[in-house]
């Protein structure tokens, strides 16, 4: 029997995360599924369906579920308002009720438009969680955050609700490109950079298990970085506090993602937006500069894994791109920062700061100049 | 000073329902602004608007506050997933952020679009509801219920998600027309009839002290509706069991008003509706012929104050429409019924119940006939 890792997320609506090899056509999972509906809509997206998708439904039904398959777009693109309002017209017109369970497998956009479509969907019908991603794994699967993208920015329509189990089959890993494999790798690095100690340690020493792709090693991982981000969501549930502290690299992240049209993915994005932030940090006097060598070799050994590009982004536009994101209080960005490997920086009860405009220029310059040849 | 009285609504997110004249323009509304947010939108209707909208604008501005306010086309409508998402991006191009709060001022369809906005902009922004009409400050003031229309039927995308206060001003009952005025009370009696006892009593003895608008015993009576809708909410708060009795007959009252495409009220379809599901129930031997009598009796007298015409409706339209209902299992409809006024019909645990359709079939002729000419 392979190992299996349980992790309970006792948020408002508790709910479970397994972890394993296998778990996507698992016993447990049809059992799960007879519990929680009647009628089962699967969500996936174009590269998953060949993938994993057909023979999920296949197995559903031979079991005697009432299943179907519906099929996004691949991509950031997908994770629109109109395509969550597609996907309820083709819920609605085929008869679907509030018996309906939804079934989320893909990566990150499909648990978040999955999640935010059963959210609002008869005003809430249960969704579980089949993350098919690394990144999905280790972030998607735990908080609760679903939501669509606008032109005006990231995840800016959505709800805080939660899936009723997580199932990660960590077999899924063995199919990911390099660019989703590391790319997924980096919110790990965010974690382990919040978290310090031990978890910083291993992480940054396991080059070779980590391209190795061993799945023990990798199940340990993510059951270790679910249960760092579960700690912080149980603590502050709707992030009005310490669970801002996950945004690190995500105020640049996500302006580089926008910018990008998301040709470059959340992973490099983040990469990127965690050395930008790092360097106005140590120009702020908030973090050494020894310290912000250590993270930016760190990140930049994965970085080389990845392919992005920011040679023809511009001061001005990344710096206007900083303001379309949730956390700007009046029309100022907002940044989550270290003090060091290990310790958020927080200002007087804020988890978040402004910095002087000269101090997010530096940064930014910094990053533009230092990574505008792309890898 | 006037009377003014405070019902407390025990929810997931406990919030106060203040009623009372002149509430819409207290220092004590201002006040409770000022602890929520920094940036205030108010949500209204066109006609809402030049009645009372530029006051409350006025009134904010003058007071210091940053609020600006946008306006629906009046009616059904606008409550649309388009509507909403016009309104998203106009917020998000004006720069509101995570402290924004919404106020909805207006009748059912600003708050339940008023809510659903708030409840999904940014993951969720306050709300404070004012309602300026008689069904809404005894329906959607109280349960959380927020939501929008599609073709496919009424409520169908939306969110249970509570406002933080209720402002109910009961002097804006004053200008509502008799339709709007009448069609509310026809849930208070809704209400009434699932209560019995006094309630009932009284209900059905006040035309008097109703037709003069008397807003000492509007005060009180709203208070009593909003009371019970509250101990019925906080029993079963997402509608799992025993809160499905509040949609006496909304399964026929929802179907009226989709075929009508909304030119039949809210009000009206629901009192149809129960008038419908009452001879239902009576066919099927669940609820005695004179208890029906009595139900439509009292429904008439108001009906009569309320303008209607389904005389082109046919059995099969209605019919066809009974199962575009959230309620439905497996593309059947289903009815929240009574015994007797007072008592909630209950099969096994289900406070909905499927009927044979002969039964359904008698019920929707006899209102088909005996309601065909317009009053």
């Amino acid at each position: 029997m392979a190992q299996i890792i349980k992790i309970n997320v006792p948020v408002s609506n508790e709910y479970d995360v397994y972890i394993g090899s296998g778990m996507r056509f698992s016993t447990h999972l049809l059992d799960f599924c007879r519990g929680i509906g009647s009628r089962f809509l699967i969500l996936t997206d174009d590269n998953v369906y060949s993938l994993y998708g057909d023979a999920l439904l296949s197995l559903m039904k031979k079991e005697g579920l009432d299943v179907k398959m519906m099929s996004l777009g691949e991509g950031e693109h997908s994770k629109t308002r109109e395509c969550k309002e597609y996907l309820e017209n083709e819920m609605l017109s085929q008869g679907f009720g509030r018996d309906t369970a939804v079934i989320a497998l893909g990566g990150g956009v499909v648990l978040d438009l999955g999640g935010f479509l059963a959210s609002t969907y008869c005003r809430g019908v249960p969704v579980i969680y089949l993350p098919t991603t690394f990144l999905a794994m280790v972030d998607a699967s735990i908080g609760g955050k679903t939501g669509v993208n606008t032109t005006f920015g990231k995840n800016m329509i959505g709800s805080f609700s939660h899936p009723k189990a997580v199932f990660i089959d960590v077999d899924t890993l063995e199919t990911l490109s390099d660019e989703e494999y590391f790319g997924g790798f980096i919110e790990v690095i965010k974690h382990m950079l919040l978290k310090g100690g031990e978890g910083y340690k291993n992480v940054s020493q396991s080059a070779k298990a980590l391209h190795g792709r061993d799945l023990s090693f990798l199940t340990t991982l993510i059951a270790e970085n679910c249960a760092f981000k579960r700690d912080i969501v149980v603590e502050d549930e709707l992030e009005s506090g310490v669970r801002a502290t996950l945004n690190l690299g995500h105020t640049v992240g996500h302006a580089i993602e926008l910018i990008s049209e998301h040709n470059i993915g959340h992973g490099a994005a983040v990469a990127l937006g965690i050395i930008a932030e790092a360097k106005m940090a140590e120009y702020a006097g908030i973090m050494k500069g020894q310290c912000f060598l250590e993270i930016e070799t760190l990140l930049s050994a994965t970085l080389k894994e990845l392919s992005f590009d920011v040679s023809g982004v511009t001061y001005l536009q990344l710096r206007d791109a900083l303001v379309l994101d949730k956390k700007s209080r009046a029309l100022k960005p907002r940044f989550a920062l270290l003090k060091s490997i290990g310790v958020p920086f927080i200002y007087d009860v804020n988890f978040t700061v402004e910095l002087e405009e000269k101090f997010i220029k530096s940064g930014i310059l910094y990053l533009l100049e230092g990574f505008k040849n792309p890898c």
